[in-house]
């Protein structure tokens, strides 16, 4: 095979072959000092979410800089991450398959590991795992606060499962999990703070149930870069687990903030550069980075570098450019910096980052734990 | 890092840990065998599209069955096929950094190479390259028949090209690139043949302006896998890109043809394999293959075997169910077949196909290719 050689050190971004996925390393450092300094003034631990970046030498940085641990989504995600030295993960997800269960129970002998369950037979399977592998996981019951994705009804059934882990040789109940993936995404400040307010509410009255019920709640585990101060200053909320803070997107740039809270502060720091390999008519430039190079599920990038240019057409490998209002002249070959819509299946098309420091590579991390996590 | 082993091979698909990417073999053959049947009786070259499968296995299938070659949208995924052995690739796009110049010119030398332009700067980049890696590439001009993309307009411009080329060193002229991809996609039979005409008449329009201003045109080449019928028989197009046939995917399922007319005849081959992770109220389900299992632009996946089960909202790693009008009782951990809503971009988030006979692993093919293409 013609190997390509891995961009050289200290080489200039837009000497680069594209599209990549770049990391502004002074942005992102200031993104992780920022929650690190936000979590230290505030009631809650952190534990921020690796489905985003995928990637030990960020989850390295996040836990030296204070965090308890770190979530996952996949058991893939979770073994990666204890791998490279991390001893504490949660599974914010379920584990039903008889081999995923094996794993993450083998996994719990060399670290804390955490998972989530909505479902009496996944709570058996993963004592009987725990047993048979001579390790505890710790369990959470995930908790449905009006996502209807996963998890149980606040209340009663979630007693019940929670009085069943406990229950369970091998397991050990951990608390809940009530996180609210589309609240994170409400534009509007007052909106987005109501809808974090009745997740906590329904958290509360789950936990005040529980200890009713003479059971202890240790954890109670959610929140995201939309909301997280407000579950960190519920007096509920033991952890926070936001994720995309540490990146940013064009999504999350549209929710607006008061100044001095806390969302505000954090910056873009994750791009794809892609070049312009046509540029036939005035009025539009094609640049090399479509699907295959950018997630668009939540909207299309925003070119960060070119005023008044937008991105507004992707095919597999192309990504159309409106020039009609972009002052600034474009020729074939310039490098260009999109924000992604989306961060995280942004960063799931990439075999690593390359990270940069004035325009110049800096370091070259692998995002280990890249693909859909079978 | 504890290394999951590969799946055992014939073992069951039901036993796999998921999301997988899955291959009906029997299916997929039968598609490729119709494929080179019908260009057998037609007057056009096949000359199969790798950006929808990335994999030197199924493009030496493609070849051994008399395809003239391979497209390629890539440097990249062009030095993978060669690598493997493929004598004969289009890179159907533009390529104008000088790196990427300088590796397919190097290509050029173990391959037939060709590339498309749309630029005369490009042209003479590409035919110094050439000179200087003592090769010959061979340069179509791309022109654009109504996508709004890449290429110049039919007509003069694109001989204005043709005769650059043919006079730098370096470079051969091979003729016109005409593909129009919204074409491809247009539901009614009549409409997508009438959007065929109208490319076929730019490009004949254009091979005629050529050949008076007397430069041959040896190639024209387009077309995919919606309306490769009419180019075949055009007698103006030389070879068909086809790529999708080998797989299918829900949104070309939705292309309706008259019975006879070969894309009836394709069956989709491609699945994603899934399982139900949570099942807690019996109206909807969660499985585990969400934005970074299951590509969503051109809609969401369809539910293979699950009748009247319909997947309607994908998050990061997750996918919902709707259940009101199934009528089979599912469970938490049932394995599910889904069929993309467009097969190239997921294609690109797995590293390799599970190549599945009668329900049992037969093969592991690696996609080479995958990636965004640096």
């Amino acid at each position: 095979m013609q190997r390509r050689s891995p961009p050289a050190l200290r080489c200039p971004l837009e000497a680069l072959e594209t599209p990549l996925l770049v990391i502004d390393a002074a942005a992102l450092e200031r993104n992780l000092d920022r929650m690190a300094r936000f979590v230290r003034r505030s009631g809650a631990a952190l534990r921020p979410h690796a489905k985003s970046h995928k990637c030990p030498a960020i989850g390295m940085q996040q836990v030296a800089l204070g965090a308890a641990g770190l979530c996952c989504q996949t058991v893939r995600e979770a073994e990666a991450m204890v791998e490279a030295g991390i001893g504490d993960v949660l599974v914010t997800n379920q584990v039903v398959s008889a081999g995923k269960i094996e794993r993450l129970a083998r996994l719990a002998r060399s670290a804390r590991v955490g998972v989530c369950v909505d479902d009496a037979q996944n709570i058996a399977d993963l004592g009987a795992a725990g047993v048979r592998e001579s390790s505890t996981l710790e369990v959470l019951v995930e908790i449905d606060v009006g996502m209807n994705r996963c998890g149980v009804s606040p209340g009663a059934a979630a007693v019940e499962l929670a009085r069943q882990i406990a229950n369970t040789p091998g397991l050990k109940f951990g608390g809940l999990q009530a996180y609210h993936g589309p609240a994170q995404h409400i534009h509007d400040p007052h909106e987005r703070a109501g809808a974090a307010q009745r997740v906590i509410e329904l958290a509360r009255a789950t936990r005040a149930l529980l200890l009713a019920s003479g059971l202890d709640c240790p954890t109670i585990t959610g929140a995201g870069t939309g909301t997280f101060a407000s579950e960190a200053a519920s007096g509920v909320y033991t952890e926070i687990q936001p994720g995309t803070y540490a990146f940013m997107d064009a999504d999350y740039a549209q929710n607006r903030t008061a100044p001095g809270t806390p969302h505000a502060d954090f910056e873009q720091s994750l791009f794809v550069l892609t070049t312009v390999i046509s540029h036939v008519s005035p009025a539009t430039a094609v640049v090399d980075a479509g699907l295959k190079a950018i997630g668009i599920d939540k909207g299309m990038p925003r070119v960060a570098d070119l005023e008044g240019a937008r991105y507004v057409r992707a095919s597999d490998e192309h990504g159309v450019l409106d020039l009609t209002s972009c002052p600034r002249p474009v020729k074939t070959g310039d490098k260009l910096k999109l924000i992604p819509g989306n961060c995280d299946p942004t960063v799931n098309l990439y075999d690593g980052y390359v990270v940069a420091r004035d325009e110049r590579v800096e370091a070259l991390w692998p995002i280990v734990a890249r693909g859909p996590g079978n």
